[in-house]
């Protein structure tokens, strides 16, 4: 029998508090990436398309490339904040992959998806609380929530123009890129960066996913980039149509346009490329 | 005599499989490599000129910048993808040049070249099964498909107030330049980045010649980035013209602008620069 | 005792120069690094905003996307001319924060802030040199001096649509992901950049903040940034009312924002993820 | 006496041909640097303007930007040519400044500068040639060669509205802060890049540099790259006038501003950062 005998509290106080931070270490910096990386990719989307109403400004602050900028370095310092505790993922989609093809352990993964899009619901509310005021002046008065004013500037819908078919094709193309492009620049059997160069190689592909890729569903690749503002935008006026929106867009085209497509990415990748014993390709 | 006794037939199937992926992995890694380069290349050409036109897009998604960005990225993660396997030329004249002049074995040749077309192949069609809906619009309707549509999107095409050898001339030096580039970064004897960067420094140079050498033929500097998205082309209604626009302008600008600049570029860095004993040079 | 006989008194002189310059080696570095980085910074708002000016361009010289690469550039070549000697500060707001939660020493604060104003101030007074002459057409003549008019160019004014809530917001919410950016990509526990590289981290997360969350308030996220440039404008001909703007912005937004802004971020990423025992917060 | 029997002749000849080759490596490094960020450089100056012109393109390829990342991209590939050679000066005003502070040796100077003004020159010469069908475009026939119509995007010229000060200032503090980032980039006891990568920490400073100082005289910032253009213009139409443009600009403000400028700038990095005892103010 194991007695511990506290004689002092505040000493076991703060026993209990250090005890409690390691323990939701790793979904607490999944939770800050992905909070900070929806920081600034929506912010940028703020910024860019409130800033072309003359309203609110009398020159635009940005263009279509800032847009892509601003993506990637949100991908970027998500990745180094998080990177050498949890691994960086800021994306349910990467953790579930990496889970069937790299084992993370399952365990681990709810409490890893439930972070990031806290993390993404957190960070679309404070882009929300910085540009406000903007909103107000574009969409005509406090009152006024559109998706179509500004509610597509925090979670993402689909030009017009494109078929079901075709908008999940969308996200399942990018996702199997981004998959393939983080598990090569992350192999070291192939030829990757430093390992606290991996941002840097991260910011060069988004940046080439977003300019050309970005167009037809604007990019989500990620179910906590686009859920968590989607449930925000949701909670803060916009109503629920951000959910029934095409019959249940979010669903079939961001939550299962990235995850079957970074399957099927790193699928791809493994059969062709990769060489570590970690796969469960090169296990059979 | 050695004789295989198989009792276990799925493990000999886990064999066999083993083996074919192992044989393949070098043209494996080149296929994909030039695929993801020629998606992220092409696929920023139809994003920025197909959003440029107000049926499809109220406002441009992109600028001239972003193809420069776009085409770099795609380099970058190109050769990040295929780098530690087969060395990352995803280019035909890339492999030709170092055949030629570091000992690069010629019997891997042909090998790489058709993975490289196949790649450029493979990744156009992956774009335009991402885009077509947007080029309906802008061409008129699904089966409307004109070079000047937009099919000088996936294959390179020239300015009209050029010569044949101004064209020529055009492709001869950017690709002269880039093979600098090349092996600059990769000789060890000189100030190369770290093996893992090669790729962020061929963004940097890719970047550069698009913005300052793209004007005249769109930089193709490599016939499987062109050549592949030309048959492909071809094959889903653009027609014979592809192939037989100004007089094979495929042919003697596509393919040997390349392959000449090359060899002349690489001619120029191991006369002035290059020490180390694999060249030609260094062994007279 | 000990009697220090001067037996040469140009060696004498040439030890004090020698002593006195490593006595303010570090100050001086701080000093050089930020008047860099105002250069580089207001240098850029300069060449965008007035070669807008018909007068003065045919055509502008830069876009909105050029004002974010060049004070990341600044940014990023500031910290490399002071990183090894000082630390690479640069920023009042992040000198205090480092003392508070780094144990950086307390008795160097007054001095570092001092050089950082003065490199401020300098910065600013180079930059003036520079642009002067376009100043003087867009202002319509030497003699006139006006906050909107070119004013705003060094210093940070914010848009008028914002209650100063929202501006001491916005320069809050920047400067708390600008030191969360810092301490991640220098927290050797996590998963850092190598050393030498942390500018050009630094470089992404810059161009991703002013890209996302610039438009309110112009992110000045730094004291020495906007006040010696300030003061350089009040001195200039600008007239004390860069101080009196808005009931003292110069305190509320552009101090006390990005010091209570940096001490919160660097406490969420103390507590969330840092592990380091020269944290306040794992010495508790 | 020594006495040197050629018994084989081809042996003789290829021992000479090495030798002259290692003889000229440095120069030729150089040479070739200097050609290549002049091609880089010059070329990114005639894509942009000359597609401005809509009896060229249809619509511009490439904007202001685009120049700031061609001129950084240039720089940065002539260093990776020529660093690991000769140190990748690649501007006669570098080699001229690490000569008098950092013990370069000055027997190499002349040969050095002539390489990069021939670099210079003959970069503009291939720049010319892949564009001059453009040129004609724009100027109004191939007889037709004005300082204005395309002479400026070859040579520097300064803003009509600046005063000789003015000019020559922009260059000096260009060129000053310049070589404060050649200097501590490549500073050992300061915090550097990585060997390899010191070519790009010169991107991001080139970069800088362009976008917030680059308006006034076009930042030349290196006689090698202003007066061999300048030269190859004499010769090819433009006439004398390049020389005695604003009573001899070329002199004052293209080779004094950059060499007055950089020696300054090192003083002052000297001054206040540098400990190394290359330095000559080290060594008092």
């Amino acid at each position: 029998m194991v007695k511990i005998q506290v004689k002092n509290s505040r000493l076991f106080m703060s026993f209990l508090f250090t005890l409690s931070r390691y323990a939701i270490r790793e979904p607490a910096a999944e939770f800050l990436g992905t909070m900070i990386f929806v920081v600034f990719g929506t912010g940028v989307n703020c910024q860019v398309f409130l800033s072309m109403n003359s309203n609110v400004e009398s020159v635009p602050r940005g263009d279509f490339l800032s847009l892509n900028f601003g993506w990637a370095a949100g991908v970027a310092l998500g990745v180094w904040i998080a990177g050498g505790i949890s691994g960086g993922h800021i994306n349910p989609a990467v953790t579930f992959t990496l889970a069937v093809f790299r084992g993370f352990p399952w365990k681990k993964v709810p409490f890893y998806i439930f972070a990031q899009l806290l993390g993404g619901f957190c960070g679309a509310g404070i882009v929300y609380a910085n540009y406000f005021h903007a909103i107000d002046i574009v969409e005509g008065g406090p009152g006024i929530r559109t998706i179509s004013g500004s509610g597509d500037l925090l979670a993402t819908y689909a030009a017009s123009f494109l078929t079901p078919v075709s908008c999940f094709f969308s996200e399942f193309l990018g996702s199997a890129i981004l998959i393939i492009g983080v598990l090569c620049i992350t192999d070291k059997k192939n030829g990757p960066p430093p390992q606290g160069l991996v941002p840097l190689a991260l910011f060069i592909v988004v940046l080439g996913i977003g300019a050309s890729l970005g167009m037809n569903t604007s990019y989500s690749l990620n179910p906590a980039r686009d859920l968590g503002p989607r449930f925000f935008t949701a909670a803060v006026g916009y109503g629920t149509a951000v959910f029934t929106y095409r019959d249940h867009y979010w669903l079939w085209c961001i939550v299962l346009g990235p995850v079957t497509g970074m399957l099927c990415g790193a699928f791809v990748y493994d059969m062709l490329i990769f060489e570590g014993s970690e796969s469960i390709i090169n296990k059979a």
